[in-house]
This record gives C-alpha cells, sequence and structure tokens, in this order.
C-alpha cells in the first residue's frame, strides 16, 4: 500500500506516455467524424432534412438515406467510442499504479497501432480476420491493463 | 479552498475504491461487444459483408440483416456507453473532493449493482419497470457526485 | 520538463475550472436521455416490447417503431458522445500541463457554450450552418487542447 501511495503519482515518464498516447488514440477517433462527412457529402447521403436545404426540393428527400459507405464508417466510429474510451480511462488508471516505464509502452504501443490498424481494415475493408484480429489485441490491452489495476489497487 | 486542496490527492482509499468500481463497470461495457458477437453468430446477423465471406454465396446476402436478439443487446450496450462514461468522468472528480469513504463507497457500489442489473433486465428481458428503475438509479448516483462536485469545486 | 512537473499538480484554479466545465458537459449530455424518454412516450415510438406492454394488446407493434423527433434527439446525443467525451477526456489532461488560467477558461468556456448551441440547433433545428458551426468550434477547442498536451507532454 505504502509502495502504491509512492507510485501514485501524476508526475511520471509513465503518465506522460499515458498522455501522448491517449491523445493520438482520441484524435484518430475524432477523425472519424471528418470521415463520415466526407462520405455523407461525396455520396450525397444525409440524416437532417435541414442539411439539404439548398438543395432542388425534388431531390431533397432522395438525400435522406443511409448509404453503406456512410454506415460502414459510422460503424468503426461506434467501434471506437466502444474500445477507446475503455483504453482511455482504464489506461489512466493504469498509469497511475506504478508500471514499469517498459511495459507501459508495450501496452500504449500496441493499443495504438491495432486501433490504427483496425480502422484501415475496417474502412478499406480488408478480408476477415484482420479486423477481427486488430479489435481482439486492442481488447486483450485493455484487459491486461484492468487486471493490473485490479489487482495493485482493489477496494471493493 | 486550502480544505479543498488537501482533499485533492491521488492518494487515498476514496480513489483506490473509485479506480476498482471504474473498472468493473468499464469491463462489464466491454462484456457487451462479447455478446453482441455471440449474438451475431449464433443468429446469423451481421453487419458487414467481409463477415459472411466464408459462407456460401447465395447465403451471404441473407446474412447481411439487423437480427432483434442483436439489437437488443447493442442498445444495452449503447445505453452503457451513455450512462456508464459519465459515471467514471464524473466519479473521477468526485473522488478528488474528499467525500468520507463510506459515503463514495455506497456511491460506487450503488451504481455499479445498478448497471449491472439493469443489463440482466435488458437482455433477458424483464418486465419494466424493472429497467427503468435500474437505469434511473444509475443516474441517480451521478447526479448526486456531480452535484457535490459543482458545489466543491466550482469554478466559472 | 522539471517545469512541467511543477505544474502537473491537481490542486489548481485550472483544474477547479476543467471540473466545473467538465461536469457541466457531461450533465447537458445525459440530458439528452431524458429527452429522448419524453418524445419516446409523447410520440408513442419505443424500441423494446417490453416498454409497452400496458398497452392495449393491438396497439403494441404499432408504438415499436423509428419516429424522426426521436431519431433526431439520439443522434443529437450520439454526436454528444463523439465530442464531449474527446473534450473531457483531453480537457484533463490539458488541465494538468500547466496552461494559464485565462486560456484554460476560454477553452472551456466556449466549448461548453457550443455544445449548448449545437444541441438547441440540432433539436429546433435551427437552419444551417448554424449545426456546423458549433460542431466545428467544439471539435477546434478540442484540437487547440490536444496539441497543447502533444507539444508539453509528448513521449511516444
Amino acid at each position: 500500500m505504502d509502495n502504491l501511495k509512492e507510485k501514485m503519482d501524476m508526475d511520471s515518464p509513465v503518465f506522460l506516455a499515458f498522455c501522448t498516447y491517449a491523445t493520438i488514440v482520441i484524435l484518430k477517433m475524432m477523425m472519424m467524424s471528418f470521415m463520415t462527412a466526407f462520405f455523407r457529402f461525396s455520396r450525397g447521403a444525409f440524416a437532417n432534412l435541414e442539411d439539404v436545404a439548398d438543395k432542388p426540393a425534388e431531390e431533397r428527400k432522395k438525400m435522406i438515406k443511409a448509404d453503406p459507405d456512410v454506415e460502414r464508417v459510422r460503424r468503426c466510429h461506434q467501434n471506437d467510442l466502444e474500445n477507446i474510451i475503455p483504453f482511455v480511462v482504464i489506461g489512466l488508471l493504469y498509469s497511475l499504479t506504478g508500471p514499469d516505464l517498459s511495459t507501459a509502452l508495450i501496452h500504449f504501443r500496441v493499443f495504438a497501432a491495432s486501433r490504427i490498424l483496425h480502422t484501415v481494415a475496417y474502412v478499406c475493408p480488408l478480408p476477415q480476420p484482420s479486423r477481427a484480429l486488430t479489435w481482439m489485441i486492442g481488447m486483450v490491452v485493455t484487459f491486461s491493463m484492468a487486471y493490473r489495476v485490479l489487482t495493485t489497487a482493489s477496494y471493493l
């Protein structure tokens, strides 16, 4: 416990590394918004009538539709929400448990790489199991960090 | 203010308890991904053509569909995103405002229990108002913590 | 680096301001759940059969539908998840990099205002580009904070 207290300090290379990689994966997730907007405009597929108000009246209704490419990007974005946010939350707590810098860096780097490759595999799309594998690797990293948090800092 | 400064310390039983319960509810949320995958395979209902590439060509198109059980699990997952993430964010700030350990533990335990029961009520499904009640209890816990954060640490 | 270490302290007006604004935008996001529930009941459009179990048997099936107003509120809620959570994560790390209080307050206030106006523009709805503008302003605030995090605390 005392050992833990010493390590729970916001001021460490591990925490700096966490800041960097958390920011990178969150920025990657935010990029999906722009990709959705790009596909909505290029495919002419919108979700709201006010978004097509400058189009000719007879075309407006037709442009409120679900396009396969738009939906694919949105599923990828949703998968990011479901996986990157748990990484950020558990990664923050993990980086406060005082792991070795090298171990922490492996976790953060593997996760960031797996999510970037997941997006490539989803949007292209690449044949399975590329997407399933990249998703699973990210999951395993988060579970590994959660295991350390629960074994180091548990207070039920 | 000085009192607050003293209490805003990452090194306390309250913060350890927060780490534990935040990790538990995030892991519970991540379990929904596996439950979605399980229902997708058992119901034969997928979202992407590349996920059914190993199936006979004539069956592939039919397997790209929305199955009621899959959609139910996905709504449950979405509800977790909408409720567990606010809990984690506000719970982190709350645990830095120096609440009594016993008060904090009540908040964390009631929230964790309410979300686990919410999932049971949603996926089974149990008759209403079981799901509405478990959802509301989780909401009230988060509001109670947000009230303490805003009254203790407010700086507009 | 030493300078950074000094500034990375949970006990500062910047961090208090972050607590306040993060709580405000998260509460705003949670309000969308209640707005969804309100529209579901007023429009008679539900997602689950158990939610309409007290209605006459012949009406139940008809009430499981997607209503345009409900879907609009849900898209607004989804947009909040996609934008407010990145703000909270990057804002937390940003507030630990020791920015000027006045600069930090500008970031937090502009973001909170932009998201509240975004909701108004989305739900009313107001003519475009009001929604696109409020969304973009929030994005720019988060990017500006991410830039500071990556330039101040980067450790790849």
